[in-house]
């Protein structure tokens, strides 16, 4: 079962959707003939037959597009988490997708590497986001904000390598979720915790586990093992690979690449095996090297606040404090957190067994001061939502239970059985669109009533209104439940108010 | 009134802004030391005091974050168009930002020189798309689809220059409705004019004007004017910046930049002069020169059935016939309109004047054909919201009347009036959230009570909750109304039910 260890973000949205839909157009390198452009665009008309089976009819590598069914699932689990974060007070914020390039340096660690870059055409430099939150840190300065709860729906992009074979996606959804300010300790932190335990709840995805760490304990562990001061960040990015490589993996990236001192790395390796509540909190009070580190301590206070707090919430049992948690990126330096999923409903049988993070996010009281002159710091906490694999696995659920999904909200179909009778369809369809009703007609001079009918049911449409010579002599139109294929006439007059009863009860 | 002639798009967006936000931070060109990033990476800490004053802390040009008061604004602009696309059957599709930069070229004639390209980083060559039509056209090639009614909400990029003088977006949101497939004349196209005129009278923002002319009608035009096929869409891309620039610079920049003999010039500066409604239709098909033309009749004849559509709609009053519209982008085939606001209610009593497009499109037949390797046609034809000038009317129009925003929509805020009393507020907001109610509470051990009401009362938070030492012994809650300050007390196991009534009744 390879697909089922532990995966890299986006790698089983991508299995899943690799096993659903047909294979792609393999990516080949195409070069384009840049120079012809300049001098053929002037005179340029649209040549349809010229030159084009030169290419390849794709997305960009790692990107997709997402179809009208897809995009109801979509925005099905988006509604779920932004009204989870307005539940929890939040204002929403927008950024632009680009951002100066100095803004993204020395936030990201060794993931600077991912970073898109744009060609230089002149002026600023710049680069696509990579994350939602250096914007977001980047706004509290600009604009010297100290306090805001805010959420942010958006796409970042990174240059995964290789793409397909993980099954990364280079442009994804994120929705983000963070308390900007100076408070007392570990409320923001434990209500971060309880919207990710809400939002995973609310999807219901099957049993998850949220792993709990703090950068301080990370730290003061790499202290205790004899990590050098100027080594842990990228120790820490070595250590964040432990969901996909093995342990021997990452070990040898340390000592072999980083030069890590062997002994550092098998004392690493006996601590990072520790994971369980509160009690493992205790525990490490107690533990002889890691209680004379001052980080340590300060980490363990804050969390055994934070559990107190997750008690008084009611998700206590859903939090793991678990010391092979690191998070790669450099700008975090207190809690932080990965929520993973356990098994999923359509699993259900197989081997309980971790599948990747859907959730994850931190502390980062130090990233605002970044970008502030005097260097003013904003203390933040919040997280993020891995929305492409939790919509790869509602949307497998969803074909494996056959469920099927309407694409549009059409209410009404505008239908006739005779010939020339697009005038009076016309003028029937304006006046509903007017009212309100979302309605349809097929765009034909003489369509067939049997066609027109198959399309409503096809469509899921729930009611028709028919027009025919009789009917415009009476005044009256013929309202139809596609369903039950009955029929009543109607004064052309009542129509609208007998729909909007009609729908309104449904 | 320099302000009121015709202007680009995002022109007015831009003016109103700078003068209701506070300047923004000159833009200079910031260099930045790549080489030393891959070197300081791996040991890189967080570093709140050095390099900092070295860059100015800003957007890129062009670009702009949308606070929490404008998204609420954006939000409201955005579910009246999209509920508007819904109303007309349409279903939602989602593409990526970026496309392989050879699905761009050739598409939309000098604009080309506005496209972002990314940075050559290995791999495919890519650019950010400039339209969300051309991504259409993609999809419907790619995925071999030849009929769907679609929409789609996105940001789109160009490089437009200069951006802050002329005040255009390099980043915006554009909100497409298209409906491909090939149907009867003239009907689909009626129905997206239907579409914009619902918008922008649902969206209130005064009265409009839409222009149509048809680009079979502009290309005989130039055929009978003397201009070479070879220098069409070149003259095509002068003529449409007639909105934003005056005759004698188009003339200009045909004659001495393109190339066109003067004597044509001329004659399309008379023709260009024509406007009318159905019966300049009727009047052109009289003109003896036009008339002679191929193109120029069948564009004629489908204009007077597109006029007989739009009366039956009831909307023929609010389009306008006009010669000088002419679209720059290549692809379009057919009919062409842009939809023009003549006057705000903010500036009533002002001249009535054109303030730029806020809304425009046409038909396409080409453009799908261009990615099928067989030049299969797939006939479309569509419309785009301009949203960022619709935002900039708005925001002004709610600023000048003083309309307030809530940014949030907490429902019910957790006080209390004793010290030492977290844990309560904390195992109550859970049970609020539990039960889907949006609720607050400040992140503070020992907040003060009337720093408590303030803040309800300032975040316009209509409910708030108080528990102290004696509710807790009686086993009941204060609920307060903030606005009236009455206060109640509920049994603990009736409060959900009671806070729903409430809200459901307010």
């Amino acid at each position: 079962m390879p697909q089922l260890r532990l995966l890299p973000r986006g790698a089983w949205a991508a299995l899943v959707s690799q096993l659903l839909r047909p294979p792609r157009t393999a990516c080949t390198g195409v070069v384009l003939c840049h120079s012809q452009v300049a001098e053929a665009v002037l005179t340029s008309q649209l040549k349809p037959d010229q030159e084009k089976s030169n290419f390849i009819l794709k997305t960009p590598k790692g990107t997709r597009d997402l179809s009208p069914q897809q995009m109801v699932v979509r925005k099905k689990i988006l509604d779920t988490v932004v009204s989870c974060f307005k539940r929890h007070g939040a204002k929403e914020l927008d950024t632009p997708a680009l951002e100066l390039k100095e803004m993204l340096t020395e936030k990201y660690g060794e993931d600077y590497l991912l970073i898109y870059d744009l060609k230089d055409q002149g002026g600023e430099l710049l680069s696509l986001r990579y994350d939602l939150t250096v914007p977001f840190a980047r706004y509290l300065a600009m604009n010297k904000v100290k306090q805001m709860k805010r959420y942010h729906v958006g796409k970042v992009w990174r240059r995964e390598t290789p793409t397909i074979i993980q099954g990364r996606y280079r442009e994804f959804c994120q929705c983000d979720f963070d308390i900007a300010g100076q408070y007392d300790p570990m409320i923001p932190d434990a209500e971060c915790l309880k919207i990710m335990c809400e939002i995973l709840s609310r999807l219901q995805l099957g049993d998850f586990l949220i792993k709990v760490n703090d950068r301080r304990i990370v730290d003061g562990m790499f202290a205790v093992c004899g990590v050098p001061e100027g080594k842990f960040r990228a120790i820490c990015s070595s250590i964040d690979k432990l969901d996909k490589r093995s342990w021997e993996e990452v070990r040898h990236e340390m000592v072999a690449k980083k030069g890590l001192a062997s002994e550092a790395a098998d004392q690493i390796g006996d601590y990072i095996q520790l994971r369980g509540g509160v009690s493992l909190v205790e525990q490490l009070f107690q533990d002889p090297r890691l209680s004379q580190n001052m980080q340590v301590l300060e980490g363990l206070r804050d969390l055994k606040l934070l559990f107190e707090y997750l008690t008084l919430f009611g998700i206590n049992e859903k939090i793991s404090f678990d010391l092979s948690l690191a998070r790669g990126l450099d700008y975090y330096t207190g809690v932080i957190y990965e929520a993973v999923l356990l098994q999923t409903p359509a699993q259900a049988g197989e081997e309980s067994l971790s599948m990747g993070s859907v959730a994850a996010g931190g502390r980062y009281d130090g990233l605002v001061g970044m970008f502030n002159p005097k260097g003013h710091k904003v203390p933040c906490v919040g997280l993020s939502i891995g929305v492409e694999r939790i919509f790869s696995i509602v949307e497998q659920r969803m074909k494996a239970f056959g469920e099927k999904v309407r694409t549009t909200e059409t209410q009404v179909f505008v239908a006739t059985p005779q010939k020339n009778f697009l005038q009076e369809r016309l003028k029937l369809i304006a006046e509903l669109w007017d009212a309100g009703i979302k309605a349809e007609l097929l765009y034909k001079n003489n369509p067939k009533l049997l066609t027109q009918l198959r399309y409503c049911e096809n469509m899921g449409i729930p009611l028709a209104v028919i027009i025919g010579e009789q009917e415009l002599k009476e005044g009256v139109i013929k309202l139809r439940s596609v369903a039950s294929r009955e029929e009543v006439a109607i004064k052309r007059d009542n129509l609208v108010a007998e729909i909007q009863k009609r729908l309104s009860e449904s």
